[in-house]
Protein backbone atom coordinates (compact mmCIF):
# COMPACT_ATOMS: atom_id res chain seq x y z
CA UNK A 1 0.00 0.00 0.00
CA UNK A 2 2.64 2.52 0.32
CA UNK A 3 4.20 1.93 -3.34
CA UNK A 4 1.51 4.73 -4.95
CA UNK A 5 2.84 7.56 -2.52
CA UNK A 6 6.47 6.52 -2.87
CA UNK A 7 6.16 6.87 -6.67
CA UNK A 8 4.58 9.66 -6.24
CA UNK A 9 7.18 10.95 -4.32
CA UNK A 10 10.09 10.01 -6.93
CA UNK A 11 7.90 11.47 -9.89
CA UNK A 12 8.18 14.41 -8.20
CA UNK A 13 12.31 14.35 -7.41
CA UNK A 14 12.69 13.84 -11.11
CA UNK A 15 10.61 16.72 -11.99
CA UNK A 16 12.19 18.61 -9.77
CA UNK A 17 15.57 17.79 -11.36
CA UNK A 18 14.44 17.97 -14.78
CA UNK A 19 13.31 21.02 -14.00
CA UNK A 20 16.72 22.28 -13.05
CA UNK A 21 18.43 21.12 -15.87
CA UNK A 22 16.16 22.88 -18.11
CA UNK A 23 16.72 26.15 -15.94
CA UNK A 24 20.69 25.68 -16.74
CA UNK A 25 20.24 24.94 -20.18
CA UNK A 26 17.71 27.29 -20.93
CA UNK A 27 20.46 30.30 -19.23
CA UNK A 28 23.65 29.19 -20.83
CA UNK A 29 21.80 28.50 -24.47
CA UNK A 30 18.68 30.16 -24.80
CA UNK A 31 15.42 28.80 -26.71
CA UNK A 32 16.38 27.63 -29.83
CA UNK A 33 20.12 26.43 -28.67
CA UNK A 34 18.96 24.64 -25.84
CA UNK A 35 18.42 20.89 -26.65
CA UNK A 36 16.13 18.36 -24.71
CA UNK A 37 18.95 15.51 -25.17
CA UNK A 38 21.13 17.54 -22.73
CA UNK A 39 18.63 18.49 -19.85
CA UNK A 40 17.49 14.86 -20.27
CA UNK A 41 21.14 13.61 -19.64
CA UNK A 42 21.58 16.18 -16.94
CA UNK A 43 18.59 14.97 -15.51
CA UNK A 44 19.22 11.38 -16.17
CA UNK A 45 15.77 10.87 -17.06
CA UNK A 46 14.53 10.28 -20.71
CA UNK A 47 13.18 12.63 -23.17
CA UNK A 48 9.81 10.77 -23.54
CA UNK A 49 9.21 11.99 -19.82
CA UNK A 50 10.45 15.12 -20.38
CA UNK A 51 7.59 15.48 -22.54
CA UNK A 52 5.42 13.84 -20.45
CA UNK A 53 5.66 16.57 -17.91
CA UNK A 54 6.48 19.54 -20.00
CA UNK A 55 4.74 19.17 -23.22
CA UNK A 56 6.81 21.19 -25.28
CA UNK A 57 10.41 22.67 -25.36
CA UNK A 58 8.32 25.84 -25.36
CA UNK A 59 6.33 25.20 -22.14
CA UNK A 60 9.33 24.18 -20.47
CA UNK A 61 11.23 27.35 -20.80
CA UNK A 62 7.89 29.13 -19.67
CA UNK A 63 7.78 27.48 -16.92
CA UNK A 64 11.59 27.89 -16.16
CA UNK A 65 10.76 31.83 -16.76
CA UNK A 66 7.54 31.42 -14.89
CA UNK A 67 9.56 30.34 -11.58
CA UNK A 68 12.57 32.79 -11.91
CA UNK A 69 10.10 35.53 -12.17
CA UNK A 70 8.34 34.22 -8.49
CA UNK A 71 11.49 33.95 -6.94
CA UNK A 72 12.44 37.68 -7.93
CA UNK A 73 8.93 38.98 -6.51
CA UNK A 74 9.30 36.33 -3.14
CA UNK A 75 13.02 38.05 -2.82
CA UNK A 76 12.95 41.43 -3.95
CA UNK A 77 10.80 44.36 -1.48
CA UNK A 78 8.75 46.13 -3.61
CA UNK A 79 7.53 49.38 -2.11
CA UNK A 80 6.66 52.49 -4.74
CA UNK A 81 7.64 54.70 -1.97
CA UNK A 82 10.68 53.31 -1.88
CA UNK A 83 12.36 52.66 -5.17
CA UNK A 84 15.87 53.35 -4.84
CA UNK A 85 15.91 50.62 -2.38
CA UNK A 86 13.65 48.59 -4.64
CA UNK A 87 16.33 49.26 -7.46
CA UNK A 88 19.29 47.78 -5.36
CA UNK A 89 17.15 44.94 -4.23
CA UNK A 90 16.75 43.99 -7.64
CA UNK A 91 20.57 44.56 -8.57
CA UNK A 92 21.48 42.19 -5.59
CA UNK A 93 19.32 39.44 -6.89
CA UNK A 94 20.33 39.88 -10.52
CA UNK A 95 23.99 39.66 -9.55
CA UNK A 96 23.49 37.20 -7.19
CA UNK A 97 21.05 34.87 -10.19
CA UNK A 98 22.61 36.04 -13.30
CA UNK A 99 20.53 32.77 -14.57
CA UNK A 100 16.99 35.28 -14.53
CA UNK A 101 18.56 37.56 -16.49
CA UNK A 102 20.36 35.75 -19.32
CA UNK A 103 16.56 34.03 -19.39
CA UNK A 104 15.04 37.25 -20.06
CA UNK A 105 17.40 38.11 -22.74
CA UNK A 106 17.18 34.77 -24.66
CA UNK A 107 13.22 35.34 -24.51
CA UNK A 108 13.16 39.10 -25.66
CA UNK A 109 16.02 38.07 -28.31
CA UNK A 110 14.37 34.48 -29.78
CA UNK A 111 11.86 35.04 -33.22
CA UNK A 112 8.09 34.24 -32.08
CA UNK A 113 8.24 35.18 -28.43
CA UNK A 114 5.45 37.21 -28.84
CA UNK A 115 3.53 34.28 -29.30
CA UNK A 116 4.21 32.89 -26.13
CA UNK A 117 3.38 35.50 -23.43
CA UNK A 118 4.52 34.69 -20.03
CA UNK A 119 1.01 35.61 -17.81
CA UNK A 120 3.66 35.84 -14.55
CA UNK A 121 5.68 38.93 -16.48
CA UNK A 122 2.58 40.67 -17.91
CA UNK A 123 0.77 40.29 -14.48
CA UNK A 124 3.60 41.60 -12.10
CA UNK A 125 4.52 44.27 -14.90
CA UNK A 126 1.21 45.88 -14.99
CA UNK A 127 0.72 45.72 -10.47
CA UNK A 128 3.82 47.71 -10.01
CA UNK A 129 3.04 49.99 -12.50
CA UNK A 130 -0.17 50.46 -10.82
CA UNK A 131 1.03 50.85 -7.80
CA UNK A 132 3.47 53.51 -9.37
CA UNK A 133 0.80 55.41 -10.50
CA UNK A 134 -1.28 55.43 -7.26
CA UNK A 135 1.95 56.84 -5.67
CA UNK A 136 2.46 59.49 -8.06
CA UNK A 137 -0.87 60.37 -7.54
CA UNK A 138 -0.92 60.57 -3.73
CA UNK A 139 2.33 63.25 -4.56
CA UNK A 140 4.42 60.47 -3.06
CA UNK A 141 6.81 60.21 -6.09
CA UNK A 142 7.48 62.34 -8.82
CA UNK A 143 4.81 62.22 -11.48
CA UNK A 144 7.58 63.56 -14.15
CA UNK A 145 8.16 60.46 -15.67
CA UNK A 146 5.16 58.41 -16.26
CA UNK A 147 4.94 55.04 -13.95
CA UNK A 148 5.53 52.51 -16.83
CA UNK A 149 8.83 54.71 -17.96
CA UNK A 150 9.87 54.98 -14.29
CA UNK A 151 9.96 50.97 -14.00
CA UNK A 152 11.02 50.24 -17.39
CA UNK A 153 14.08 51.98 -16.58
CA UNK A 154 15.04 50.81 -13.23
CA UNK A 155 15.07 47.74 -14.50
CA UNK A 156 17.31 48.80 -16.87
CA UNK A 157 19.30 50.53 -14.13
CA UNK A 158 19.77 47.30 -11.90
CA UNK A 159 20.42 44.75 -14.27
CA UNK A 160 23.58 47.22 -16.60
CA UNK A 161 26.18 45.82 -15.22
CA UNK A 162 24.87 41.70 -15.96
CA UNK A 163 24.18 42.55 -19.34
CA UNK A 164 27.17 44.45 -20.16
CA UNK A 165 29.30 42.77 -23.06
CA UNK A 166 32.32 40.99 -21.77
CA UNK A 167 34.96 44.08 -22.86
CA UNK A 168 32.73 46.43 -20.85
CA UNK A 169 32.86 43.78 -17.79
CA UNK A 170 36.71 43.50 -18.15
CA UNK A 171 37.10 47.52 -18.59
CA UNK A 172 34.68 48.10 -15.21
CA UNK A 173 35.43 47.67 -11.81
CA UNK A 174 33.71 44.95 -10.59
CA UNK A 175 33.33 46.57 -6.80
CA UNK A 176 29.57 45.84 -6.21
CA UNK A 177 29.63 48.17 -3.27
CA UNK A 178 30.33 51.09 -5.82
CA UNK A 179 27.90 49.77 -8.55
CA UNK A 180 25.23 49.12 -5.42
CA UNK A 181 25.58 52.98 -4.44
CA UNK A 182 25.47 53.69 -8.51
CA UNK A 183 22.24 52.13 -8.99
CA UNK A 184 20.95 53.59 -5.42
CA UNK A 185 21.90 57.32 -6.49
CA UNK A 186 21.12 56.73 -10.35
CA UNK A 187 17.54 55.90 -9.08
CA UNK A 188 17.15 58.19 -6.40
CA UNK A 189 17.76 61.42 -9.11
CA UNK A 190 15.19 59.28 -11.07
CA UNK A 191 12.19 59.46 -8.55
CA UNK A 192 12.88 62.94 -7.04
CA UNK A 193 12.41 66.27 -9.09
CA UNK A 194 15.81 67.95 -9.27
CA UNK B 1 43.18 44.28 -69.69
CA UNK B 2 39.47 45.23 -68.36
CA UNK B 3 39.37 41.58 -66.58
CA UNK B 4 41.27 42.04 -63.23
CA UNK B 5 39.65 45.23 -61.99
CA UNK B 6 36.25 43.65 -63.22
CA UNK B 7 36.79 40.36 -60.98
CA UNK B 8 37.93 42.87 -58.17
CA UNK B 9 35.10 44.84 -58.17
CA UNK B 10 32.40 41.97 -58.70
CA UNK B 11 34.75 40.09 -55.84
CA UNK B 12 33.59 43.45 -53.71
CA UNK B 13 30.02 43.49 -54.51
CA UNK B 14 29.92 39.66 -53.24
CA UNK B 15 32.29 40.20 -50.31
CA UNK B 16 29.85 42.97 -49.33
CA UNK B 17 26.58 40.75 -50.13
CA UNK B 18 27.93 37.93 -47.42
CA UNK B 19 28.58 40.33 -45.27
CA UNK B 20 25.06 41.60 -44.83
CA UNK B 21 23.30 38.24 -45.10
CA UNK B 22 25.35 37.85 -41.99
CA UNK B 23 24.92 40.83 -40.54
CA UNK B 24 20.74 39.83 -40.86
CA UNK B 25 21.42 36.22 -39.63
CA UNK B 26 23.54 36.83 -37.01
CA UNK B 27 21.15 39.82 -35.48
CA UNK B 28 17.93 36.96 -35.71
CA UNK B 29 19.84 34.16 -34.65
CA UNK B 30 23.20 34.86 -32.48
CA UNK B 31 26.18 33.56 -32.74
CA UNK B 32 25.63 29.66 -32.18
CA UNK B 33 22.21 29.68 -34.33
CA UNK B 34 23.58 31.17 -37.29
CA UNK B 35 24.38 29.05 -40.29
CA UNK B 36 27.18 29.38 -42.61
CA UNK B 37 24.95 27.59 -45.12
CA UNK B 38 21.50 30.31 -44.67
CA UNK B 39 23.84 32.94 -44.88
CA UNK B 40 25.92 31.56 -48.13
CA UNK B 41 21.88 30.98 -49.74
CA UNK B 42 21.02 34.47 -48.75
CA UNK B 43 24.03 36.15 -50.07
CA UNK B 44 24.18 33.73 -53.31
CA UNK B 45 27.69 32.61 -52.62
CA UNK B 46 29.06 29.16 -51.65
CA UNK B 47 30.33 28.78 -47.85
CA UNK B 48 34.02 28.16 -49.04
CA UNK B 49 34.15 31.45 -50.25
CA UNK B 50 32.79 32.76 -47.23
CA UNK B 51 35.16 31.10 -45.30
CA UNK B 52 38.04 32.29 -47.90
CA UNK B 53 36.97 35.40 -46.85
CA UNK B 54 36.72 35.73 -43.51
CA UNK B 55 37.81 32.95 -41.75
CA UNK B 56 35.39 31.71 -39.56
CA UNK B 57 31.86 32.45 -37.96
CA UNK B 58 33.13 33.93 -35.00
CA UNK B 59 35.46 36.38 -36.75
CA UNK B 60 32.89 37.38 -39.91
CA UNK B 61 30.98 37.51 -36.20
CA UNK B 62 33.41 40.25 -35.03
CA UNK B 63 34.03 41.84 -38.35
CA UNK B 64 29.73 42.68 -38.33
CA UNK B 65 29.53 44.06 -34.64
CA UNK B 66 32.73 46.07 -35.59
CA UNK B 67 30.97 47.84 -38.83
CA UNK B 68 27.90 48.39 -36.59
CA UNK B 69 29.45 49.72 -33.69
CA UNK B 70 31.58 52.25 -36.17
CA UNK B 71 27.84 52.80 -37.47
CA UNK B 72 26.72 53.85 -33.66
CA UNK B 73 30.29 55.99 -33.54
CA UNK B 74 29.40 57.68 -36.83
CA UNK B 75 25.98 58.54 -36.59
CA UNK B 76 25.94 59.55 -33.04
CA UNK B 77 27.38 62.36 -31.70
CA UNK B 78 29.13 62.50 -28.37
CA UNK B 79 30.37 65.13 -26.37
CA UNK B 80 30.73 64.88 -22.15
CA UNK B 81 29.29 68.00 -21.87
CA UNK B 82 25.85 66.92 -23.63
CA UNK B 83 24.92 63.91 -21.99
CA UNK B 84 21.32 63.76 -22.44
CA UNK B 85 21.43 64.65 -25.84
CA UNK B 86 23.97 62.26 -26.66
CA UNK B 87 21.27 59.47 -24.73
CA UNK B 88 18.76 60.47 -27.24
CA UNK B 89 20.79 60.23 -30.19
CA UNK B 90 21.44 56.77 -29.03
CA UNK B 91 17.66 56.12 -28.02
CA UNK B 92 16.83 56.98 -31.63
CA UNK B 93 19.69 55.03 -33.17
CA UNK B 94 18.53 51.83 -31.61
CA UNK B 95 15.33 52.24 -32.82
CA UNK B 96 16.28 52.93 -36.31
CA UNK B 97 18.77 49.90 -35.89
CA UNK B 98 17.66 46.92 -33.35
CA UNK B 99 20.11 45.02 -35.19
CA UNK B 100 23.06 46.92 -33.61
CA UNK B 101 21.17 46.23 -30.03
CA UNK B 102 20.24 42.74 -31.03
CA UNK B 103 24.07 41.58 -31.48
CA UNK B 104 25.11 43.46 -28.72
CA UNK B 105 22.81 41.21 -26.67
CA UNK B 106 23.68 38.02 -28.18
CA UNK B 107 27.17 39.26 -27.87
CA UNK B 108 26.85 39.43 -24.30
CA UNK B 109 24.69 36.09 -23.89
CA UNK B 110 27.02 33.20 -26.11
CA UNK B 111 29.17 31.58 -23.53
CA UNK B 112 33.53 32.16 -24.28
CA UNK B 113 32.67 35.18 -25.61
CA UNK B 114 34.93 36.72 -23.40
CA UNK B 115 37.88 35.00 -25.48
CA UNK B 116 36.62 37.07 -28.47
CA UNK B 117 37.09 40.87 -27.62
CA UNK B 118 35.57 43.08 -29.81
CA UNK B 119 38.88 46.01 -30.45
CA UNK B 120 36.20 48.75 -31.29
CA UNK B 121 34.20 48.09 -28.42
CA UNK B 122 37.10 48.61 -25.84
CA UNK B 123 38.48 51.47 -27.71
CA UNK B 124 35.36 53.34 -27.76
CA UNK B 125 34.34 52.51 -24.04
CA UNK B 126 37.46 53.78 -22.91
CA UNK B 127 38.12 57.03 -25.07
CA UNK B 128 34.45 58.05 -23.72
CA UNK B 129 34.47 56.74 -19.88
CA UNK B 130 38.13 59.21 -20.42
CA UNK B 131 36.51 62.05 -21.90
CA UNK B 132 33.53 62.35 -19.33
CA UNK B 133 35.81 62.18 -16.51
CA UNK B 134 37.72 64.79 -18.13
CA UNK B 135 34.51 67.01 -18.06
CA UNK B 136 33.91 65.65 -14.13
CA UNK B 137 37.79 67.00 -13.38
CA UNK B 138 36.87 70.79 -15.41
CA UNK B 139 34.19 70.57 -13.58
CA UNK B 140 31.67 70.47 -16.68
CA UNK B 141 29.66 67.36 -15.14
CA UNK B 142 28.56 66.26 -11.82
CA UNK B 143 31.32 64.10 -10.46
CA UNK B 144 29.17 62.31 -8.11
CA UNK B 145 29.05 59.01 -9.71
CA UNK B 146 32.33 57.68 -11.71
CA UNK B 147 32.22 58.12 -15.03
CA UNK B 148 32.05 54.73 -16.40
CA UNK B 149 29.09 53.80 -14.26
CA UNK B 150 27.85 57.41 -15.60
CA UNK B 151 28.27 55.32 -19.19
CA UNK B 152 26.97 52.52 -17.86
CA UNK B 153 23.42 53.50 -16.80
CA UNK B 154 23.32 55.65 -19.82
CA UNK B 155 23.72 53.37 -22.47
CA UNK B 156 21.34 51.17 -20.72
CA UNK B 157 18.83 53.90 -19.96
CA UNK B 158 18.90 54.78 -24.23
CA UNK B 159 18.45 50.98 -25.15
CA UNK B 160 15.71 50.08 -22.11
CA UNK B 161 12.65 49.56 -24.81
CA UNK B 162 14.70 47.71 -27.46
CA UNK B 163 15.67 45.52 -25.10
CA UNK B 164 12.36 44.87 -23.33
CA UNK B 165 10.74 41.55 -22.97
CA UNK B 166 7.49 41.10 -25.96
CA UNK B 167 4.92 41.11 -22.63
CA UNK B 168 6.46 44.06 -21.43
CA UNK B 169 6.93 45.60 -25.10
CA UNK B 170 3.08 44.67 -25.49
CA UNK B 171 2.15 46.88 -21.93
CA UNK B 172 3.55 49.86 -22.44
CA UNK B 173 2.91 53.03 -24.75
CA UNK B 174 4.93 52.75 -28.50
CA UNK B 175 4.83 56.69 -28.55
CA UNK B 176 8.52 57.26 -29.36
CA UNK B 177 8.12 60.92 -28.49
CA UNK B 178 7.25 60.23 -24.55
CA UNK B 179 10.25 57.43 -25.08
CA UNK B 180 12.57 60.39 -26.06
CA UNK B 181 11.32 62.38 -23.46
CA UNK B 182 11.70 60.15 -20.87
CA UNK B 183 15.60 59.07 -22.06
CA UNK B 184 16.35 62.99 -22.02
CA UNK B 185 14.91 63.57 -18.48
CA UNK B 186 16.40 60.10 -16.84
CA UNK B 187 19.77 60.79 -18.19
CA UNK B 188 19.72 64.75 -17.36
CA UNK B 189 18.51 63.90 -13.51
CA UNK B 190 21.48 61.21 -13.53
CA UNK B 191 24.11 63.98 -14.90
CA UNK B 192 22.59 67.00 -12.31
CA UNK B 193 23.01 67.28 -8.93
CA UNK B 194 20.10 66.80 -7.43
Amino acid sequence: MAYAPRVRRDAQVTKQRIFEAATAEFAAHGIAGARVDRIAAAACANKQLIYAYFLSKQDLFTAVVEDRVKRFQDNVAFDPEKLPEFAVGAYDFFVANPDIVRLGSWHALEEGQEAFPVDVIKRSWGERVRAIARAQREGKVDATLKASHLLMLILAIARAWVVATPEIKAAVSDNRRFQRQAVYEATRRLVNDA
